[in-house]
């Protein structure tokens, strides 16, 4: 008896949709298949305005370009929402290299980590290497004092989604400086938060601790920090760097809004969308570009096929997500506090512009349910990712605010974001225009999804 | 009662593997992953031999690379088996022109196709366009003959898998020197048979009836398909071409193969590779390189994690699959008509090296069902796809050898193949070292699997 119920609800929740809603997708992924604009769209991100990260002149002119994207589309709104946001820049000099005992000098490729610290002209030291970040935490003080602490923590290979490999060495790039710090190094380095051994290196955020001094960080190619740690192998080596970056008073950005009313329920409100800053090096094509390519080409798309959504629809580009997620906390306290909305579902996509899997839903068992029972309906489109996992970091602040949320995040093939996630390797031509094509379409379908049963 | 007995099948199917399988499908990953060879086993396919167009040098050279790299990884037979293969050649002058009437030339990207004849110098003529193959075939002879007849199809866009779409275009390249001699032609230029719109022509086999004057044929970039198909929207053209390529007499080339015995039935064969020859532009890294790589790692983690197949487990580095398929006519043949041999299953990669989807088998309703009850273990490996379709071109002579072999065809993301297939994009640096190590450990695990099972 059990088995049959069991077979009864499976049934249930395959035909939950019509096969009006399959002609609906098959418009949608037509439409983005052969007259799209995301394509065009993330290129002239990518190269009309190129890397933006925070505070930056082409952060500012970012919120311009995707103010007038969204009217040139005719969305029902258009406007900006005004948020403060951090301001570190790269400054003009960034160079390192490894000193051997006989003085012969190694060039390494090395970026700042977001937010380091400058080194205040040339510094030096030696270098003390370790593999792991637990390693450098049960080291001992006087070793450490004084030297240049290098990190050669791997991404773990063995990990079929590579974002899990990046989770289990986030920690090396966020609190390698405040741990080193606390030992008394001068600086630290890393070995880059990329799977592939290249010779660029990856950057990213990091934090320092008030109640430690503040050290500069960098991080290095995984070709380098493969030849600093064979060097480190056989004998001492001197590690000299040189970065002017720093902070600079915080400046006032914004997220940039678009909105389809909702036709028959107004006040709920689905958020979703990417963010629009990246780092300042490549030119965030996959991190970000890709999610504001696809969420601004998914409304597109619905306004185009002449969907009126029930609920509202609201597009966000984020501003900060990579420093500071100013443009995401923001975004939730200004929607809950002083606009008093009714959030009913937030998607975002963050995790490139590659081949769709799927989507994860950070929610209940019964949000989880209604995902999964759109798992017939996307098969000729080859998602088969429907599980519970992270929404994204833009969206995540609306948890705070707006009880039983459910949080989605698109979920593309995973294999070759860390070759270019925060590196000088994620341009445009790293993207692929079908790949990037069939994210929207996804996206697109999923929003009309969600709108119905909503 | 029917639904119950429905759910018990599926439970049983479910769970047809043991927690041991599950644990060396997990050790076959972590060789692939973290130890394998097949990214550089590939470097050196496509770097060190290169472009291996049948009946060349670099194919002779490939049978030697081939057969040192499978006595290197010490497999227990290491064998030539000989066949008779067809020897075109490019030769040296390859050029194309489109000449408006105002006397301005725009020079062309163009491959000649694979078999065609040469121009005997140069040739012009006026361009008559067709936007179809079929559109050609009800056109009057009068319009065509002394011209040249260009064949402006595109692939289908809409098609999620890009494999139909290149389905739905495969006969403007086999046929359309055949349909256009029929009509009088003096020689036949199409689309290339590309998803992207870029400046990389790609050439592939294509056919001449007896009865019909074999005329020159050439692929257009899809760039220069488009120029063209604008040039006569408004006005008449003349094409100007030269190409010298031409048949030369067959020559003698080998399969390549490679063994493990079988430990209880070694006369039960399971055949499974790719194909040794590619095109002779680019280096054939996707195609069939990848295929190449993929199961010849596949059977070095077999044997490096010390499996002992039940069944001979029997690696085919296939000769001449792109003009002819010697090479897969001439295995079966041999293996029924001279060794009488028993063959329980053959297996092929030859859709390139991207990240895994899964696997397609031609057989019938129980061989599908056996693959089926795969797909619980794949999961974690992110394989969905295990279904009815094509195995591969190389096995699928052995279908009308052997009655009731099921073939089954490796089926990893399809979205990027048509960037690269049979153009001189189709190199090494196209190809990403995880997508293909997880093809080569999809392919290792679905192997000893179906070892088990058989």
């Amino acid at each position: 008896m059990r088995i049959i119920l069991i077979s009864l609800s499976l049934l249930i929740s395959t035909f939950t949709f019509s096969q009006e809603d399959s002609i609906f997708l098959r418009k949608i992924y037509n439409e983005a298949l052969t007259k799209g604009n995301a394509y065009e769209d993330l290129r002239s991100l990518c190269k009309d305005i190129g890397a933006r990260v925070t505070g930056s002149a082409e952060a500012e002119m970012a919120v311009q370009w995707g103010k007038r994207k969204m009217e040139s589309y005719g969305f029902d709104k258009v406007y900006l929402q005004e948020i403060q946001v951090p301001h570190w820049e790269r400054g003009t000099t960034e160079a390192g290299w490894i000193r051997l005992t006989n003085g012969e000098l190694i060039k390494v490729n090395l970026l700042a980590l977001g937010g380091s610290i400058g080194t205040s002209g040339l510094m030096k030291g030696e270098v003390i290497g370790f593999n792991t970040l637990e390693e450098l935490k049960n080291a001992n003080k006087k070793e450490i004092e004084g030297k240049i602490v290098f990190i050669n923590q791997h991404m773990d290979e063995q990990q079929i989604v590579t974002f899990r490999a990046y989770g289990g060495c986030y920690a090396i790039r966020g609190y390698g400086a405040i741990e080193a710090g606390h030992l008394g190094a001068k600086a630290v380095i890393i070995r880059s938060l990329g799977l592939p051994i290249d010779e660029h290196p990856h950057t990213g955020s990091m934090s320092y601790a008030d109640s430690v001094s503040k050290i500069p960080a960098a991080a290095l190619s995984t070709l380098d920090a493969d030849k600093l740690a064979n060097v480190l192998k056989n004998e001492s080596a001197e590690f000299i760097l040189e970065m002017d970056c720093r902070d600079y008073p915080d400046v006032t950005s914004y997220n940039v809004i678009g909105e389809m009313t909702g036709s028959e329920k107004p006040n709920n409100i689905i958020t979703f969308g990417g963010h629009l800053d990246s780092w300042d090096t490549g030119e965030g094509a996959h991190d970000d570009g890709a999610g504001i390519a696809h969420t601004l080409e998914a409304m597109r798309i619905l306004k185009e096929l002449d969907y009126k959504p029930k609920n509202t629809l609201r597009l966000v580009f984020f501003m900060n997500e990579e420093n500071g997620n100013r443009g995401g906390k923001g975004y939730a306290e200004w929607a809950k506090g002083q606009k008093h909305e009714n959030h009913i579902l937030a998607l975002e996509s963050d995790r490139g512009g590659f081949s769709p899997r799927g989507f994860h839903i950070d929610g209940t068992e019964e949000q989880l349910k209604i995902l999964r029972s759109y798992s017939e309906i996307f098969r000729p489109y080859e998602l088969h990712v429907f599980d519970k996992g992270f929404g994204g970091v833009d969206i995540s602040p609306l948890k705070e605010q707006f009880e039983g949320i459910p949080l989605v995040g698109f979920v593309p093939d995973s294999q070759r974001y860390f070759d270019f996630h925060h590196a000088p390797s994620d341009v445009f031509e790293n993207v692929n225009k079908r790949e990037l094509e069939l994210g929207c379409a996804a996206i697109a379908s999923v929003l009309y999804l969600f709108d119905l049963a909503l």
